[in-house]
């Protein structure tokens, strides 16, 4: 092994989360894995500069998740890796920068937990369900969804971090929707429905759900989501067999 | 008149909310406005002490809402309110103890305005779905919900403004409740549903399809969430006249 991976805390986001779990790459990638994956690639082609960078975006990753871009101090990043100041300037033009690229990171880990397990389910409806599933059983990240806490805290003058939020949402909804648009085409989903709404209704109930269990630090909110959308896509979104017949 | 009313800025969220139009008050105050009117009535009773505090709390809740706790800074509240350090933190024990009154100022004036015209419905089912149509139509407070920016900015280790949150979160759903449990009793709502989750997948959707809106800075999400809520409303909780028959 050319260079040891990622060491300390830096590594624990990558190591500890389910996607990989030990260092020889034994079995190929899943398609769900296949972000971490790359990342656990390219930690053995980088350079050293590359490392150091990386490793300061996994260190910053869950201080921005759960303080705020403002609660998040460059003494704070400088306790969790062990650098100076100097040393992480080096590697970003600024805060922001920083900021950015450790939302990436947080989004990325948070986005390959709740993909997890998808792949083996071809029936597009079920695919949904366990994504929603997904979403409500495996803890995110530290501090929390880092869509929603990003999504507030860039909303008032932090346009570099408010972009990436978008394109992150934007992700996701383009995900849903792929799942929507592929269970039309094979029957399993009534044609009818508009993708980009539904994907909203889905989006939008994990998200408030989620935010209830936050302040009640309870599940209650998460598992009224869960039930509510399982039922709307009984309901309103799976073809059902009986219409399903008449089509075919 | 004894003693003007609120002056300069502070006054503004008070007079130009659609609430109290003048400071004239020609007619009884609606149960609806009930809280503004008791405010506004509160002012010309107080002290010129208690007149500040609420000058300082007025002005003070829209910075916190549009910048958060680390954020705002006691220096903008100076700008804001025209007065010294000192003259601040004569009327309050800390900074935690401003931001929690604030937020309760800012969740006051945002729930007022979702609670307008409610009281001329006398169907509980419609009464919901005006709640909803409010909450989507009606812009809240400078800065977005409070409720969301707050739980948010609050988790991570502010547990005054936490309990605050959750207070004004329980608040709503009891209101939605009460609603829910008036429909029971007169059969415009069917027996069966657990008011619990209802008002839960209410208040998740239209908290969610607004953290959508807020990230892409359109009505999407929102309008998504109230044609989902109605329709869920229609075919899932009001109690069909064919079904309401049987009973009868």
């Amino acid at each position: 092994m050319a260079r040891p991976y990622l060491s300390g805390r830096a590594a624990l986001p990558l190591l500890n989360r389910g996607n990989i779990k030990d260092r020889s790459v034994s079995k190929p990638p899943s398609r769900n894995n296949i972000l971490l994956a790359a990342l656990y690639c390219e930690v053995f082609l980088m350079s050293k500069g590359e490392e150091t960078r990386l490793r300061i975006v996994a260190a910053a990753a869950p201080l921005f998740n759960q303080r705020g871009y403002e609660g998040c101090s460059i003494q704070g990043i400088m306790d969790a890796t062990g650098l100076e100041k100097g040393g992480i300037y080096r590697h970003f033009e600024s805060k922001e920068e920083l900021a950015a690229e450790a939302f990436d990171f947080a989004w990325a880990m948070t986005s390959s937990r709740r993909r997890q397990n998808l792949d083996s389910i071809s029936n597009p409806v079920d695919r949904l369900k366990q994504h929603i599933a997904n979403f409500v059983s495996r803890s995110g990240f530290p501090g929390g969804c880092p869509l929603l806490n990003t999504a507030v805290d860039s909303d008032n003058g932090n346009p570099v971090l408010r972009e990436r939020v978008r394109k992150a949402l934007r992700g996701w909804q383009t995900m849903l929707q792929d799942i929507l648009k592929e269970g039309i085409r094979d029957g399993s989903i009534r044609k009818e429905i508009d993708v980009s709404k539904v994907s909203n209704i889905i989006v939008g109930g994990l998200e408030g759900g989620m935010l209830i269990s936050r302040i009640e630090r309870n599940d209650e909110g998460l598992h009224a989501a869960l039930e509510h959308l399982d039922a709307y896509i009984e309901s309103q979104v799976r073809q059902s067999a009986k219409t399903s017949q008449k089509i075919r």
